[in-house]
């Protein structure tokens, strides 16, 4: 059996059919159109879902169930509650859906399914718990534990982004202050960069943004941090620090055996990694115990398309 | 079948048999004496045992497991890896209390064996997952996930007191600065105490503490914060926010069903308890969502024994 998984973004709205091992057999594509009625967006979804299916010669026989990720929650029966992004609010998504192929239908948060297609055959395969964080604009959390996506009883768990890090800090587009994803974001590391390059007019970041900050990206920061531009290696190393802060409030709450750093920021790669993992035992309360391995994720955009099929797919016995 | 469970605190160590339902049959205690040899401790705590057994008629054949709750953590073969107040460090609780009775011997964190006492036959019985946090001199976590304590993959989660809140804030016991317990403790509430009577001299709390400050409790904070006085209100309402904001981190980041409060604070009971529950709102992302019920623990000073007994239980099926 096969099954199909759907990664819904703000942009596009990605479609794959994939084995049970979480490989990707064929995949396609539909914009998402944000703004027009529900009913049409997942029109569209269920209409690139058989064109997949089809043009790959796969029946509706073969499929044992779809899989969803939104950057929003859905509940147990299948209604999207919230998606910010798509201005979706009670949508009946399993419903409408199902009127294009009448298969299980099983929904969750993005980066939820990230961090579960991660387990399923990425950097945390086969472990006994992990917790991924998406570095974008904001920062998700995925929780796996005993080879299940963990969401939370009321399904509004894995918002590690939302922890308060730094309480009557830096305002946060949730409505509180001094939350973990204002300090460990894409959007952190911009804003940082910011702040000093304002008060460091020599600095190489005027240059990489061709003087203007509103045009600074994380990766200029990362960049200017390489090659040892000084304003950019402090920003840098405030926002490792920050990093292994967030990676020890995981290890103190849920001590997961990984840890999975995925999303945008976590293109720098092993200069990012590194520094990060030699940051965090300074945090450690037991300093000789061994605790949670820190990697950086493997499957990339795929992630979402893999994860959101799995969550179709039976738990194996471990 | 029955269980010995056995709660280790620097003081004294309670002994219990307890039945297959987390009902204390029998009990007794011998002292702790920190400072000792191990072996004399764990020799103590095996004569009492068997003295326990011994006097209510509980035959060694009738004894299916042994489970201990330490204030610290002990790793998969029964070794107590930490144990600051008891000076602990590599002890082979297992193997030595083995001596005195050889059945097979569970060990977990205290907080964590409280809080799965909890789920076993007090507040959150019965429950799909809780945190428990002991408010106390700090403040300890126990996290249960479907049934069982959850330690973490190497034993070194559910530290919740020890998750940065406040980068930069009050320096802790840990070695970091700004840790959760640093605001959620009695300890804390005292701190604060302390601070604002100091500016404010015609505060009850004064009167209270006959004068010297060294003195304040706990409960005498929260009992001039019943009877309106200005400056123990403050304390009690800036505490209440710090623990609404420690009660969200738990819904952020895991959102179990119930969340536990024990420990001496929260022998404020419904005061203290209706005043969390009122804050906690102005903090959730999901206005309009259910999120975790927040209770006050109800075993009190039985749910060490009970909670170390049960450690030793077959898991039943859900």
């Amino acid at each position: 059996m096969y099954y199909i998984g759907i990664d819904v973004g703000g942009t596009g709205i990605q479609i794959g059919v994939v084995d049970e091992n979480g490989k990707i057999l064929c995949k396609g594509e539909t914009p998402t159109g944000v703004g027009r009625p529900y009913e049409e967006i997942i029109g569209d979804m269920g209409r690139c879902m058989l064109k997949v299916m089809g043009d790959n010669d796969y029946k509706p026989e073969e499929i044992a169930a779809i899989g969803i990720g939104i950057p929003g929650i859905a509940d147990n029966d299948g209604n999207v509650i919230f998606c910010t992004n798509m201005g979706w609010k009670n949508v009946p998504l399993r419903k409408e859906l199902q009127k294009y192929l009448n298969k299980p239908v099983f929904i969750d948060n993005d980066a939820t399914v990230a961090g579960f297609a991660e387990y399923i055959c990425g950097v945390s395969a086969g472990t006994h718990s992990s917790v991924f964080l998406t570095l974008g604009t904001g920062v998700g959390g995925g929780i796996v534990i005993g080879g299940r996506p963990w969401s939370g009883f009321h399904g509004v768990g894995s918002e590690i982004g939302h922890i308060p890090m730094d309480i009557g800090g830096v305002p946060c587009t949730c409505g509180n202050d001094g939350c973990l994803e204002r300090y460990t974001s894409a959007t952190a590391v911009i804003r940082m960069g910011r702040e000093r390059m304002a008060q460091n007019p020599d600095s190489m970041l005027h240059t990489l943004c061709e003087g203007d900050p509103e045009k600074l990206t994380c990766k200029m920061v990362f960049d200017a941090a390489k090659v040892k531009d000084e304003t950019a290696l402090r920003v840098f190393n405030d926002y490792v620090d920050y990093m292994a802060r967030a990676c020890y409030t995981v290890i103190a709450f849920l001590d997961p055996e990984v840890i999975v750093l995925g999303g945008g920021v976590s293109k720098a790669g092993d200069f990012l990694l590194d520094a990060i993992r030699e940051r965090i035992p300074q945090y450690l309360i037991f300093k000789d115990l061994p605790y949670s391995r820190i990697e950086i994720a493997r499957l990339g955009n795929d992630a979402g398309i893999i994860g959101a099929a799995m969550l179709g797919r039976p738990t194996k016995e471990a």
